[in-house]
């Protein structure tokens, strides 16, 4: 594997503090994609991940080509969701899946020890069970959110941090999140904030970015 | 890879003659599905897809360990459908793609050469281009079909027929086949039949695959 911008994106640092969830869709299209993607690189996103519900693999497969070379120069990982074959096919930085998906140790018999695994985690059962071949987690939804068809119901501060508590890899808490309540949820013990309509479908997805960037670093 | 009831099915031969595309949910369930394929296996099919268009990865997953542990006792290779990550995760036999998958070469590169691959062709221009790293064609759909979302237009046997006389590689066509219809598309040129509802959803499975077997051997 060749991380984005570096020879092996796995030898470098996890750094889950800003990570932008990518949908198409609510880009406005593949173009939109792109320049939101590189907006977000510029401005302050350690992490970006490929999501796109309603795509078809081969749609999935030349979005991921686009974006992997509109971010050459930066060094952030690429994260494609639930498809392991789309992350092989267009060698990105790593896969995030969640509960329904392929279970992570065959994942990481797939992609090998180089690139980064991530699963999605919504309730104490599941963190109970969290294999050791993952990488991080994503734990959420924190608050109720319209990006994502059938998530689970929002955990609210409370449950959120209860579950953060009994974690044992670094987490990224996901779900409604916004500039206003980043402080509230890095204050339940997460390392990062994950967004998805904070910054994609933004006017402007710079200065979006920009102000979840200095809540994360001020908070 | 290890073929079913085989150490290689690569390396037997290709018997493309009755080939069943296995619809869980058309078969009633998970339980239905194993029932159906060992009835078709028990009664002439020469191949089974697994398709499940509505699944999430970790049922594709959960009934393709089923299947292949169900089909043990036969040599039928077991193919998954598009996402080339599940017939990895199970080791099945192989993969077979659409025009909107991931390119046939990417999944070559990720299945090896040990694995078959498929690739769906519905018109002239999809013929021209069929890459070499291909195995088989499935070409239709032949009748109209209610068995696949967004199937292209029905190409009726004098389509049919044109297109598989440009073809390169050994073909099975598919759509809205049935016992009674084998003979006339079997006449336009192709190497053999798949079906769905034909044998999926049928009261009787074996006799349907029975009834089937008997046309494409006396064809």
């Amino acid at each position: 594997m060749q991380g984005i911008g570096t020879q092996n994106a796995k030898m470098s640092t996890l750094d889950l503090s800003l990570y932008l969830v990518l949908d198409p869709v609510l880009c406005g299209g593949r173009k939109g994609m792109v320049a939101t993607a590189v907006a977000a690189a510029e401005n302050g996103v350690t992490m970006i991940q490929l999501r796109a519900e309603a795509m078809e693999k081969r749609e999935w497969y030349e979005a991921g080509l686009v974006l992997k070379e509109a971010l050459t120069s930066y060094c952030i990982p690429l994260i494609v969701n639930d498809h392991v074959d789309v992350a092989l096919a267009i060698d990105a930085d790593g896969v995030h899946i969640g509960q329904n998906d392929l279970p992570a140790e065959s994942v990481r018999a797939m992609i090998g020890t180089k690139k980064w695994l991530g699963l999605s985690v919504s309730n104490v059962g599941q963190m109970k069970t969290v294999p050791d071949v993952v990488d991080y987690l994503g734990v959420g939804p924190v608050y109720p959110t319209q990006s994502k068809r059938n998530a689970p119901p929002a955990l609210g501060l409370g449950k959120l941090a209860d579950l953060v508590s009994r974690k044992c890899l670094p987490a990224v808490a996901i779900g409604g999140i916004t500039a206003e309540t980043v402080g509230d949820v890095l204050r339940c013990g997460v390392e990062g904030i994950a967004v998805v309509s904070a910054i994609c479908g933004q006017q402007n997805p710079a200065q979006a970015t920009r102000a979840l960037r200095e809540k994360v670093d001020g908070a």
